[in-house]
């Protein structure tokens, strides 16, 4: 008999549309990785009533139900004493739990307030779910004979580290003996969701062999799972080559990493130093290098240079050029490159310029027009992108190209 | 008595994660909007059982059912049918319909095809609703005295050219005279989520009165809900006095806004320009800032000067400053500052030099340790300030208090 899984997500602010649940979504691809099926996703708002008649027809039809949202020190947080309820079982405090949150709030210097002990209760015979991550643990109770429900954290870093940290583990812990899970990554560059499917849906895959996405733009990831017994590896081998023949070049990376994150191995790797010279992007793609621990080694600095004067006086853009060719244009970020690379004495520099609108387009350079130039001692390269959609979408759509065309420069 | 809605989201490509459903979330706004509370929201995969499954939860608990997805002509798209059969109606095709699918196919040259009429076919007494902007029309149907089912397109362009063509209109129409509601959005700045919930606990609320939070750091949001007659709106402006008067400054706006739209909304007002020079905040304060649509009338640049090097080079602060007090000090950042503000002309700058972590820190300047300077023509001031957790973290919430630092000024 296969396992049904319910996902569970609360929140008054899903109900009211103020924010759109991600979680499910990310739980949902994790459960169909190891071939669980989720028979169904509910959201409630914060309210007991509300939450029992969610558990209720969570536990009428699945084996494993995922809930998320709620277990935070405030008076909304009411997820642990509703369950707790719902199961007829008294909440009891976990002093281990607690020593932890008074030491977390300590060693950060933050006034602790009784109500922050609410986190350390747990339905009595719960399981505790670390979280690696933040303050409020989750928890595993059974809830009917061979049905479980499992209660994460609703802050989407939070709820991925205690996911993959202990829920799936377990949850693999508790499938058939003979079956192993052989899984691949592969992050994708330069392809939407519809054609990525296009091309790999003419793969013949058995019941136990599947292909899973992950769509969160600009970042899309593939995944193969094969499941079954130690034979099944040659499977999952034979798949991983196929997805390599069929996607090739747009494959960035085979395990779960961004495209910053690539861009910055291969800069320690070579020893390399990079500078940023950003008009469009606002920052966004110096923001993404220094997101990483450890960027400070080969990230030396960037302009952002949104005004005409900023090109000017921060990077050396003569006026001449700006009034000849314009702000968008190759003759622009070529000289932004090159005063960026000279101002830092970087190995590598990167320039972008272009329209993110809404307006500012126009029929010779409509909203969206990119130019990116990538400049090093001996040579530089130019190249004119077209984006499509709104403000956000061409912000973060360039970003991601000004990455992978740097990853693939350094690659060489 | 209050309506309540539930929505329903179909289809195999949200219970496998592949994609993050927004449709509900749009919905649930919509009716949010109106007075109509959500009481959940239910997705299901494309199979009868589950349909069934879903439709009878969603009667159990909803006045109103809105769904979406499968009324496509394909062997997959099987909502209807399964309408139908749940209802225990037969199918009846709608020759108007029929007509108007053939006409579009025609004026289109899209050969047609029979499976195509299937998008024909109604649950016997169901009204259409027409679908403006794509093939597949929608429907109403009565599913027990009082309680309406409502199916749209899954595709969003077409589900709210629907639900705001059709279904809002017609909801509004049945909605009681009496009930309203009251809503009012604090944003916080300053607090945590638990000392906001301490603070607002002693609130003395009925019923129909709540409070609701959003945190997603640095973002915290509070709201206000009071729901009743006209006569509840003295309750509501009580207690909106009430919060303003026990958040007092920690209340940055009463709208649904984001710092970053503060500060461009006043440097507008003032007719301010701003520059930035970042060191740890690596370009979150320039991204965030320029996200705005329009930000190019006020944000003239900024340098995200990480190396030692790009803050003598970029904003001439001297070697020997560097040598003498650190990088991370107030002597380095007031030079940073009068660096940007003299190379760009802005009327105001503000520059931010710190330790992220995780490494770099020293019992002197521990890691979370950030001097700022806001420059203006005729004066400057500096702050010294401590962040607490991960580097993702520190680099968050320093941004956000820089953006609130700036907000602050500029209402003097």
């Amino acid at each position: 008999m296969k396992k049904i899984a319910v996902i569970l997500s609360t929140g008054d602010e899903l109900t009211t549309g103020k924010v759109v649940d991600t979680n499910s979504a990310v739980i949902a691809e994790r459960l169909y990785a190891v071939g669980i099926q989720v028979g169904a996703v509910l959201k409630v708002g914060d309210e007991p009533d509300r939450l029992i008649w969610a558990f209720e027809r969570a536990r009428e039809l699945g084996d494993i139900i995922i809930g998320t949202g709620g277990l935070g020190p405030t008076a909304d947080d009411l997820t642990t004493e509703t369950v707790a309820n719902f199961l007829g079982r008294r909440m009891v405090r976990d002093e281990v739990v607690a020593g932890s949150l008074r030491k977390r709030f300590e060693a950060r210097g933050i006034p602790w307030t009784e109500n922050n002990l609410k986190q350390a209760l747990f339905p009595e015979g719960a399981n505790i779910i670390p979280n690696p991550v933040g303050t409020a643990p989750g928890f595993r109770v059974s809830v009917a004979p061979g049905k479980d429900l499992i209660w994460l954290s609703g802050v989407p870093q939070e709820m991925i580290a205690m996911l993959d940290g202990s829920v799936m583990p377990w949850i693999s812990s508790t499938q058939e003996k003979a079956t192993e899970i052989y899984s691949g990554t592969f992050k994708i560059y330069g392809l939407t969701e519809s054609k990525l499917d296009s091309l790999v849906k003419p793969m013949a895959l058995s019941a136990q062999e599947r292909l899973s996405f992950r769509a969160h733009f600009p970042d899309l990831t593939l995944r193969l799972t094969v499941t079954g017994s130690d034979q099944e590896k040659d499977a999952f081998v034979k798949h991983s080559e196929e997805i390599r023949r069929i996607l090739g070049r747009y494959i960035y990376a085979e395990r779960d990493v961004t495209m910053e994150e690539c861009v910055g191995h291969l800069l320690l790797e070579k020893k390399y130093t990079l500078a940023l010279a950003e008009s469009c992007t606002g920052g966004l793609i110096s923001r993404r290098i220094t997101q990483i621990p450890g960027s400070s080694a080969y990230y030396l600095g960037g302009a952002v240079t949104y005004a005409n004067e900023a090109k000017i006086n921060f990077l050396g853009v003569k006026p001449t050029t700006l009034e000849k060719y314009g702000a968008v244009s190759e003759a622009t970020a070529l000289e932004m490159s090159r005063g960026i690379r000279e101002r830092t004495g970087a190995s590598i520099a990167l320039s972008v310029t272009g329209i993110a609108g809404p307006s500012g387009g126009s029929v010779e350079k409509p909203v969206g027009t990119v130019w990116m130039i990538i400049a090093q001692a001996d040579r530089h390269e130019a190249r004119l992108f077209q984006f499509h959609g709104d403000r956000e979408r061409i912000i973060l759509g360039a970003s991601q190209s000004a990455l992978n065309w740097l990853r693939t420069t350094l690659l060489i």
